[in-house]
């Protein structure tokens, strides 16, 4: 899978992407990671890529045509008549989730991000290039870039041959809708507190029972929709 | 404010930091940040931080005495009797919103973030140290260095000299509780698709309700849960 970004900081992104596990994995052939610097499309010889917003307000918008003429320039490359998932990272937008992850490393073979900068973008090229709007969590953030990070790396860790055996096969959250259980590890005895003893009893139906019972008081703790969620899928009310 | 960050990889979280706008704020005299290498609190002589989990499963956990150390060498250079906000970024908690991001950048002068990695960490040393857990939100990533990099953004540039004026003067997501509307800017024209006319009459008032009108549009189709939030907070049903 080949990620392509458009981007006004091309080598943050890089930085960025080669800051965590999946970094290393990035030009063996299984993901690439291909940069297009949107200054490259300026509207004027001046290098701007920006322009007053219609209407009165304070910053900057980016302009239809740098944006426009970046996606042509990556779509010319790949096979005629494709479709290319193309998504932009935005605040305004529905929340990104594991379900997402799991769907995009499946069925692309391209998939195009578009990170915004100062006020954000013309509303008429995203229409009309945009097929997933995501935003990764209810917060803001100085741009796009940190936010396509994180989208590519939750993608790109469930391909396979990104991640060695170990790496992926971690426990994975959200996989039945609880979250995760406590985990112990040596000494048994750590500044008086000791390993909860049915861990260290042998006994696996027992831990089993520990464990899933742990995993659904946590979640009616930190994450009570959640676990409303998982009441209800299995018709307890 | 100095984010003190406790990581199997430094270089990682310092990259990913970097590769912020914010990225040049550091090290300015606003904001500070200091890398601890939790390899240098190793448990043996082959430099592991982690072992076995008690219980079985896939996977290796990073012990307690790493995690403490590294924490008590932040605590010993603090001023005595302070208490520090102490984050970990884990699946495993609520999730992080603006809120959160606006009250982190009041109120401390330090804040410590310990990046998970591998199945996580001994719940103990969790419980001994962390004053608050955090999600960045329902998807699984390669490693707690990105989590840490996306809240310190969300954060510093709440933190005032950190961005520039024409920065922080951007229209703000979720401070109404609304998404933003939509923008245009030059040309009138693009593609046969015209900027809609109210935004060029001049009128203050009316892009005003244009713009009101659009936002609530747009958060009723994305994110229609804050379109309820937003209503019940104003007493509409």
């Amino acid at each position: 899978m080949t990620f392509h970004v458009i981007t006004l900081f091309p080598e943050l992104v890089e930085q960025c992407c080669n800051s965590s596990i999946i970094g290393r994995a990035f030009g063996n052939g299984v993901i690439n990671l291909e940069l297009i610097n949107l200054r490259d499309f300026a509207i004027n010889s001046y290098g701007s890529v920006d322009d007053y917003t219609y209407g009165g307000g304070a910053g900057m918008l980016i302009a239809c045509e740098p944006v426009y003429n970046a996606y042509q320039k990556i779509m010319e490359k790949l096979p005629g008549g494709s479709s290319v998932r193309t998504i932009y990272t935005t605040p305004q937008a529905r929340v990104f989730t594991q379900t997402d992850a799991k769907e995009l490393s499946r069925e692309n073979d391209d998939i195009i991000f578009i990170c915004g900068h100062y006020e954000g973008i013309d509303e008429r090229v995203l229409q009309k290039i945009v097929t997933d709007y995501y935003s990764i969590g209810d917060y803001v953030l100085t741009g796009g870039e940190l936010p396509v990070a994180v989208i590519i790396d939750a993608v790109a860790r469930l391909i396979p041959g990104v991640l060695n055996n170990d790496e992926s096969a971690e426990t994975e959250s959200f996989n039945d809708g609880l979250l995760e259980y406590p985990q112990y590890t040596r000494p048994k005895v750590w500044q008086e507190m000791e390993v909860p003893p049915v861990l260290l009893s042998g006994d696996h139906k027992k831990v089993g029972e520990w464990r899933h019972f742990m995993a659904k008081e946590r979640t009616k703790e930190r994450r009570p929709e959640l676990y409303t969620k998982y009441l209800e899928e299995r018709g307890i009310w």
